[in-house]
Formats: C-alpha cells, structure tokens, sequence
C-alpha cells in the first residue's frame, strides 16, 4: 500500500522512522512539511529524508506545497499529521477534504479537524467508500477506537470516563506523591518536557475537553462540541485539598466523563478511590468504558510520545490494508 | 448472518439472550445442548427455546445431536461454547473441526480446542478460507485478542503480563484486605459462588497456564503447550506473606507471564507494587503487554460471566460479519 506523509514533527518522524525501519509493506510515495515536498511513484528513500531535513530544516523541494503532494502524488492512504488547530482546524481539515474527495484513505492524529468536522469529514469517506481513522487523536498509544469498533462491538457504551491529559496527571501524581503546591508541581512539569511555557490548554481542561468531543461524536454520533463540555481545570487545586482526598484513600484526577444517560459531559478534578483502574501514575493516560455486556472495561497506556502516536497510526493503517471494505 | 449455537450453559444462554434481544442481524438457525437439537433455517424463536429448556432440561428434539446440528444446519458460523475439556479438548475439538471442513466461520470460548490445537484449527480455517476466532478464552471481556491483531498491528509484543484467574485474584484481594488465611478466603470465594468444590484448576494456576498457552500461541506462534508452563499456585501462600508485602507498598498477586528474550512462561504468585496497573481489585482481570512501539498497554476488565462472555463472543461475529476478507 502506498502512503503519503504530511507533517514531519515529532509524529511525522516517528512514523518514518517506524515504516523505515520496518517491513510492513507501506511505501511512502509523498512527503511533505510545512516549507517543502517530495513526490516520487517508486518510494522515497526515508532514511535519507529524514537525515536531509536535520541538516537543512526541509524534507524536499520548496517549490512543492503540502497542497501538491495530496493532490498529485500516487498514494492509498494519507497520513496527515500537522500539529493541531482547535480553533480553526486548518491547514489539516482543507488537507484530509481533499485527498478523501480523490477517494483516498485518510489517518491522522490532528484532533482539530476530527473535534471541529467529523461529521462532514466522515460523511465525505462513506460517500467515497473510503476510510477516516483517526485512533491517534485520543489517549496516544492506546486503541481505544479499535476496542470500541471492534472489540465491543454490538456492546451499547453507556458511560465514559478518561485521564486524557498526560501534563495534568503528572502534575497531580507529584502534588499527591510529594506534597507539592500546583505551581512547583507545574514547574517540574515544563522542566521534564511534559507542559509548555504557556500550559493553559492542558491544566485547564481545553485538551481533555477536545478528546472528549472526539470520543463522544465516535461513540454516540450525537454532535457535541467544545463548548458543550462543562469544564473546570486543575489549576486552582490546592496541596490541602489534595491531602484530605489521600487521608480518606482516595486522590483526585482530572477526569473526562460523558454520561449521556444524565445528560452530562465535563472535565472536572474529581476525588477518585486510589484502587480505582482510573487511578494512573504519572504520564499515563486512562480509560474505563462502562458498557451493557462487558460491563467496565479500562485500558491503560503512554498518551502522548513520538514512537507511541506513530504505533496508533501504523494500526490504523494496517487496519485499512487488511480490513478495509467498501460499504455500499 | 446465519448462527449455530452448540452449548446451552451460562455462556451459552448468554449469548442466546443477547442475540435476541439486540437487533445485529445474527439469526440462529440450529442450536444444540448436551441431550437435545433444534434446526430452523428461517431462525430459531430465541425467547420459546430458552422456555423450554428452563422447564425441561432440553433445548429441542432428543434425537437431534450437537453434531447433526453442525452437519447439517444452514449456518455461516459456529458458535461453540460447549464446557472446556483441558485433558482431551473433546467434543469442542471435532465439533470445531467439523464446521470449518465445511466451510464454516468458527468463534469459540472453549480453551480446550485452542490450547490443545492451535495449530492445526488455524491452518484448516485458512485453507478453508473462514474464520476461526476465541476472544472470549481469554480474560472473559477485555477485548485481548482484537487488541493484539488490530489495535496494536506493527507492534512487537515483547512480553504479557497478566492476573487472568478471577478466583485467585478474589481470594489475593481478601487475604491482603482482611488479613484472612488462604483456606478463609477459599471459603468466602466458595460462598460468592467464585471457586468450585474443587478448586485445583483454579488455585494451582492451571486455569491461568492454559490462557497464558493461547496468548502466546496467538502472539508469537511458537507451540507452546501447556506442561512448557513453569506453575506454582496459591494454595500454599500465607497470610504473613501477604503482610509482609503490604507492609513494603506491595501486594501478591498471581501472574501469567511470557517473556520469550527471557526464555520465561510462567504463572506464580508475584510480590508487585500496590501502584501497578496490574493491581486489580476481587475477580478483575488485567493484562499488560509490553510492546516496542506502544510500549506498555494494560486492559482490565471481567474475567467471567455469562453476559460477559457473551459480549466477547458478539465481538467476533460482528467482526466476522463486518470485516472477514478471504485471504488466498
């Protein structure tokens, strides 16, 4: 199968290297980051790519735009890995529009064109009979979206609940481990690499609100958006607070949870029982879907990482190549 | 799609219930228990049949064998949760058999078929060109096996970790939570109806070494039989084990596990930190797969139920249903 590659940040990369390295018969037929492109029908030699674009910033040829390589280049399935728009979804949304109006498959871990356009989005793959995955937009490394097609398939999902935000569980595993305040704990945080100088999208919610959207949408096709989501950060969580959740067994977690049954969806800090499946150290993300047959089922792994998103990515991909059929 | 049901226990009459209750477009043509049989190509009245078999023991004509019923019913799958036979994996095995000769889609819950002949069923469903699937062996509704064949397709599996026995993991959970002796907490599991008079199979790890034989089977094909697995059960740990752990931010807990660079498959009672996502609470099972991509992914779930069970089994149908491309 033959894929075309955009965006080459550290998922983009990852991806890469990962389809260099190895043999799973998807050929990289296009390549392009945000200053310059690569089209070659017979496969681009990526580990040459890769080594070009440390040495000179590009990937290819600055004469060709993302733009060029969708629309021209000889390719199945479209990786589209830009980094994400909340707001505008753009350039990512005009990008997966156009390579699924070519009737090519579509991946991508870009959560703004999957929380602002899904239905269009995945109205326009049915029409073409193509595919629209997108696994890596929520809980990087875990297959939620595979467990929920597949694995629980013909299971009504009646309930959700998530650690989405890996900067935000850190931040209160070290506030609950070490008696840290929000903002020593949030400073450990951008010294690890794990919050930005500007951390307002992650300790407020915003990012965990996205994901929500997106698995909400997935789950129920009900239409929610962003603003729906009642949302409250960490940010004015006190060590004190904290400590009293701990003194009765329990700590406190940014949680994601929809619950259509009582009309809600929210992503609040919520006092949770430490032998809670929920209850995850570190980095790590979590979910528990509450379903009619399976009852609770948690799954638990790495949410963000370069090699972690491309494992999403690479499973959507081979999941196209192997499973993929056109429904009428 | 066309059903034959072969087995009319507690997974059995679960997947009955649920079949007829939810619109999946699954219609059962032939059912069969131990005593009786049932064959209606234009579909089998669910909801009669269940009646009956309540008030009479028998689910059809007592001349009707559970082989006629494979032989000779108009099916496109067969449903085969028929008891387990670890010793010889008979019935299960020929009624397997039977049905893929004929060109039969297969989904089983019987680990006597699958840890005795992996092997030879896989190759014959290939041949024949249908599918042969057994999600629900393992870990009761945790989508295990999905997971490992799509949602972490491209991964290496590097190693499994797992608590795959309810039993011992409810009579653990007591013994650290009570300070109970093993032979209390036996009586407690006994009581909730969790271990059987005799509870061999479960507190000698034998009933975890057999999942653990099909895990690694699924995972890295390389014949494993059940005598290869290193065994030690619970039966001879002491409450003072337990509180010495504890004591240490630790817990015990019986692990499956397979670590093929190490050499290593094995089910023994492991000291393991109270944090690890492993930690399950009562009769939950949990897995953890270590992966050169995704790295670490737990799952946790019910290792057992009928409707439970049953959510795993109409997790493969739909699956074949939906996604089985015949491969040459």
């Amino acid at each position: 199968m033959k894929v075309a590659l955009i965006g080459l940040g550290s998922v983009g990369r990852g991806v890469a290297t990962m389809l260099a390295k190895k043999d799973l018969g998807l050929t990289i037929t296009g390549i392009a980051d945000s200053k310059s492109g690569l089209i070659e029908d017979k496969g681009i030699n990526i580990t040459k790519v890769l080594a070009n674009k440390k040495k000179t910033g590009m990937c290819g040829d600055s004469r060709i735009t993302a733009i060029d390589v969708i629309k021209k280049a000889d390719y199945d399935a479209l990786i589209e890995v830009t980094p994400t728009n909340a707001l505008s979804g753009e350039p990512a949304t005009g990008y997966i529009r156009t390579a699924l109006n070519r009737k090519k498959h579509v991946v991508t871990s870009n959560k703004g064109p999957v929380a602002l356009s899904y239905k269009e989005l995945r109205a326009l793959a049915l029409k073409k009979g193509v595919a629209f995955r997108y696994e890596a937009t929520v809980a990087g490394a875990i297959p939620i979206m595979h467990v929920l097609e597949h694995g629980l398939a013909g299971n009504e999902i009646l309930a959700i609940y998530g650690v989405l935000n890996g900067t935000c569980n850190f931040i209160l595993t070290r506030m609950a481990d070490e008696g840290l305040t929000y903002e020593q704990a949030l400073m450990e945080a951008r010294e690890m690499g794990y919050a930005e100088a500007d951390p307002t999208y992650d300790v407020q919610g915003i990012d965990a609100a996205i994901k929500l959207v997106i698995l909400a949408n997935t789950i129920w096709g009900n239409g929610v958006k962003l603003a729906d989501v009642d949302r409250t950060g960490i940010d004015l969580l006190t060590a004190d607070a904290l400590r009293l959740a701990e003194e009765e067994g329990c700590t406190i977690r940014l949680i994601a949870e929809a619950i259509p049954r009582k009309k809600l969806i929210r992503v609040s800090p919520r006092i949770i029982e430490k032998t809670h499946p929920l209850v995850v150290e570190g980095t790590l993300n979590a979910l528990t879907l509450e379903t009619d047959m399976a009852k609770e089922i948690t799954l638990i792994g790495r949410g963000a990482g370069s090699i972690e998103t491309a494992s999403a990515i690479i499973g959507d991909l081979l999941f196209i190549r192997d499973c993929h059929v056109q429904r009428p």
